[in-house]
């Protein structure tokens, strides 16, 4: 049984915490700022907290998951045994000269604390400074998930950013249509069909989901949109996407 | 058994043809430019069909489903029976003076030729010129869906460019992905797990189910993924959005 000391206690410390495999892995210690936020955590898992680094315990693993910025400050007082972060978009050099093991266990997928979720379809993406080393990062995210894949961190931090598109901006997008549906005054969950419908049909071809004025280069529409949208960055985005869907599908791409 | 002129074979006449109560209505007669764009449709529905308005026979009602800068076109020559329009963007009065009876029967859902689908869930938001009328297109709105509401032009109009952010532009968002995941040699089938969860969580509060960079504020994060993107339009599109996200959901909006 592998002792895991867990560093922060946010939404992917959290699922990982909820998903791992108690037969080989033990969060042994969580260290986070606040033990209020930890709350619920220590309780499920039943371990030690702290957020004093002098009393950080023995352990044989760190998983360090705390946001971007943060991860530079916590390595600074952590101990020396094998060590990985869980950033997407962090290279896995960060860790180098603090660790003799270290490596990156990122989990490749949205999560909000609140919302508990089985990880075993969410991609991890792992790398090792060393093959063995991989080789323990593999069995640990093969715990969690049956699909791991080894990426280097390069490669890792675009995927990153395919996903704040694919993710982040796909959300707000509809966040955006709630907004407009709230200044219309009509029920928003009209469009709930829509999107389910939307992104049901989402596969490895979403160019052949694409429908709307823009990809008509139906003027008329898109300037009757526009005239019709009183906030000046939503007409801004209205014409930018729209642009960038004609260019998309109708060449100068 | 009411007999009904479809004007059109593009994504919506067909869809519409496809899930029509045949013990109430009968697609009479389709009315398109081309007979190939037709062809599957002739002979789905085995109907009559022509592109020469001296040719249009008799029937009860007119539905025209052709795209909207086409619509004007059509009536010009249409029979003054009653007529609606299938149009999410195009006002009522579009065909007053050409019609005695006449209305809209729009469908909120996102269509592709291709895909059979059932629009049992798909709002149908209608109107008519009067009451009486109004409650006959009611009726045959309600034999595609459940989800039928009586909406003005105005009110539609708003959905319809609520839509274009809720469909045509989290699409694209995606589309975008796969762009960045071609550029970068990654399998963009990683990508899948994270938006199945993005929109299968997507409900009445899609801003609560906002993640990523700008939420958060990282502009450390922000920033390198806005270098490491070559092409300027989506560089573009990375800041508005991000910009966006932050007015949306730390205040300035």
């Amino acid at each position: 049984m592998k002792k895991i000391l867990l560093v922060g206690s946010g939404n992917v410390a959290t699922h990982l915490a909820q998903n791992i495999d108690n037969k080989k892995y033990t969060i042994n210690q969580i260290f986070s700022r606040s033990k209020s936020n930890a709350k619920n955590l220590i309780e499920l898992l039943n371990c030690y907290w702290t957020n004093d680094p002098k009393k950080i315990i023995d352990s044989d693993l760190t998983i360090i998951a705390v946001n971007d910025d943060k991860i530079k400050d916590v390595i600074s007082f952590l101990p020396d045994i094998p060590t990985v972060h869980t950033s997407g978009n962090t290279d896995i050099s960060v860790l180098k000269g603090c660790f003799n093991k270290y490596g990156v266990l990122y989990p490749l997928q949205t999560f909000k604390k609140s919302l508990a979720s089985n990880l075993s379809q969410t991609p991890f993406l792992i790398e090792g400074n060393d093959k063995k080393f991989e080789q323990s990062i593999f069995e640990l995210a093969s715990s969690f998930s049956k699909n791991v894949t080894i990426i280097d961190s390069y490669t890792r931090k675009n995927i990153h950013l395919a996903a704040v598109f694919a993710c982040n901006f796909s959300n707000h997008m509809i966040v955006l249509s709630k907004k407009l549906a709230e200044r219309s005054d009509f029920d928003f969950s009209l469009l709930l069909p829509l999107i389910k419908k939307t992104f049901g049909q989402i596969d490895n071809d979403p160019e052949k989901s694409q429908t709307g004025p823009a990809i008509r280069k139906d003027l008329k529409v898109m300037n009757s949109h526009i005239e019709r949208i009183k906030d000046k960055d939503l007409k801004k985005i209205y014409e930018l996407i729209s642009i960038s869907i004609i260019k998309f599908h109708h060449g100068n791409n």
